[in-house]
């Protein structure tokens, strides 16, 4: 296997607060200047000062003084839909607000939908989210709602990453109107059993207009009972108990966390379950962004996520989610840029990626920067100049 | 010269409202649906409906579906400068608030470069611009504050523009503390003299911290007397007389915009000096939107630009502008999109750019999307998939 090293790189972010050669004051991200970063195959070998690069590097690529972080772990998507929602977007820009109903239009695509065109789909934004730095993708079924619809969309989810989410309960489908229970039935029961050997999560839209408590509880304890690990939606459109939910159940993750109760925070604070929040769907539909500030302050791991879907975040730019975390949810750069990568990973209970230790997956970033902090200081420019993953260049200059 | 014809056009911006193929309820944009473009050498000689395609044409591109707009006319930047704040960024985010003193940083990062320096630097940032679709682009000088500085400032400006705009009057530099008006008499006096043959426009920073309506109006009138069209910056800060006195000597622009008057807007909409507003600058310092609303609704011509600058807008992208603008100053996606190409054109008094008639500039952006609402609707991603420039593909992919 060949070893290469990375040289020239101006900030190098290990998200490795104890890194020996990491400056005492960047704290949880381990930055290390004028660094260098050794890749073995596939795998982080070493990093530090560039002048201790260690001997047997077969190959040595000078970056020219730009800055290094990880790869963006995105820890929430909605990929395998078809169809377009910009005249709803438009819309609702021009004063309609945001409704879960919106969901049963992408419905409607993806049921008639060929497999080769949801995985094309699925294809096309997660190499749009790739070439923008985001190396670990995880991504939800949602617009099938039936058994055979969501089974389609799991399977070309799969054809992108194994991070996959399977989301029966999305919302209620039109032709389950008035049968709520019904439909919690069929995604407990047959379209759990057909769903459950291509996904590693379940997840639950516990909101108004989708599943309440009672309903998320037993959707999501059928399926941890299946091997899958709980995660879900909480707390996007109105307060309720899906917070606390997750926290009971374990969940990896509840999502959005918009409205959240001191209560909430509280039993966020003192559990391993990562709050993820998603500014590009408050940024969308024009809502008010979760309390950042309250989260950390209390404790709680926070995780950043695009949340890319076409109804109410239609963006895959971890770039663009940290520029509107550190200006509307007041995050400081630094904190956003560990949420969209080492929070990412957490929320996805993975230790191998959004970090860049020594036997860590060689997933990194390169930056057209001098520092980290121009992800929030430059806001919208393309600043991702190269993507490496698993040790290999995938998107971006060759240098 | 070599006839081309772009086709596979899903969604033609024109800017045309009264153009022959335009769909009757897209208004001021003009939009053709399945359209075509010829170009003519560096002109567009024919626009509509792709089945009408003329004769003559020598090569044909096809699109493959993709909505085209007119390429963006940025009318606001300060482009020469050396040096880099994403400190003072940090800090501001982390609960600092922003004032024009910051600037003196940059002057003497700007002072202290070469010439060679400062015309890379706006060499890198107008070709990041037009990257993502700014095929006309205005700079301004501002951070050189002496004579010979602001000189080489508008010489390195030069280099990628024709747009040139003497800001001899940024701020008041540290050598002239309390004797604002010394510096008041060297700009309009030598350092007019020296930046005048340079440029084509004069601006004045008019504001709190920087110089006051009297201040401004001597210095806007010598730059008139030597040939220079004024434009300001007026009520970014503090509300304030500079608004009106924009009106007053018939500038083409009052920039920023964020404090005003019922008589400021009044005043706007009764003239030619267009609004342009400059959401970058609100994002970056975390401050109050204007209200683009009630400058509409007065019917004020209003433009969007990128104010690129290391203080309080370090953004090239256009796109970004768009999508914040329509979520936070609550434009909808049709106006955003005319202010940033047509509004641009109004505020550099140009017509041969900004929109896609017979005899205009080929001047136009390749979207990777079926409409341009999309650049609302996907914030963040980098939707401009090739520009063409006076006819030629100056970035992206070739189709």
């Amino acid at each position: 296997m060949t070893v290469t090293a990375l040289t020239g790189i101006s900030q190098l972010v290990t998200n490795d607060p104890v890194h020996e050669y990491a400056e005492a004051s960047s704290g949880p991200l381990g930055v290390v200047l004028d660094a260098a970063v050794v890749m073995d195959g596939d795998r982080v070998r070493w990093t530090g000062s560039a002048t201790r690069l260690p001997s047997g590097v077969d190959q040595v690529v000078d970056l020219g003084g730009r800055a290094v972080v990880p790869g963006f772990v995105d820890s929430h998507n909605h990929l395998a839909f078809a169809g377009d929602r910009s005249d709803e977007f438009a819309a609702r820009m021009a004063g309609e607000s945001y409704s879960a109903g919106g969901i049963r239009s992408t419905v409607a695509h993806t049921r008639a939908a060929s497999d080769t065109d949801l995985a094309r789909s699925v294809r096309r934004l997660a190499g749009e989210a790739l070439r923008q730095g985001t190396t670990t993708i995880e991504s939800k079924s949602g617009y099938g709602l039936s058994v055979d619809d969501e089974r389609r969309s799991l399977e070309a989810v799969r054809t992108v990453t194994t991070e996959s989410t399977f989301l029966g309960a999305h919302v209620v489908p039109a032709e389950f109107a008035g049968r709520a229970d019904d439909y919690v039935a069929l995604v407990m029961g047959e379209m759990l059993d057909a769903c459950a050997p291509l996904s590693r999560w379940i997840d639950v839209f516990c909101d108004v207009g989708a599943f309440d408590v009672d309903q998320t509880r037993a959707i999501l304890t059928a399926g941890m009972a299946a091997g899958l690990t709980p995660r879900l939606h909480a707390g996007q459109l109105a307060p309720g108990g899906g917070i606390q939910l997750a926290v009971e159940l374990g969940a990896a993750s509840a999502d959005h966390v918009t409205y959240a109760s001191d209560e909430d925070v509280e039993a966020l604070a003192g559990s391993t379950t990562v709050a993820t929040l998603l500014p590009g769907a408050e940024f969308s539909t024009r809502a008010v962004y979760p309390d950042a500030r309250r989260l950390l302050a209390a404790g709680a791991t926070v995780a950043l996520a695009a949340d890319c879907n076409p109804g109410s975040s239609y963006t895959t730019s971890l770039p663009f989610c940290i520029a509107v975390a550190v200006r509307d949810m007041r995050m400081t750069p630094a904190e956003a840029l560990w949420s969209a990568t080492a929070g990412g990973a957490a929320a996805l209970r993975r230790t191998d990626v959004g970090r860049l230790a020594v036997g860590a997956a060689a997933d990194l970033i390169v930056l057209d920067a001098p520092s980290y902090v121009h992800l929030a200081y430059r806001p919208g420019v393309p600043l991702v100049e190269a993507v490496w993953r698993g040790g290999e260049r995938v998107s971006g200059r060759a240098f």
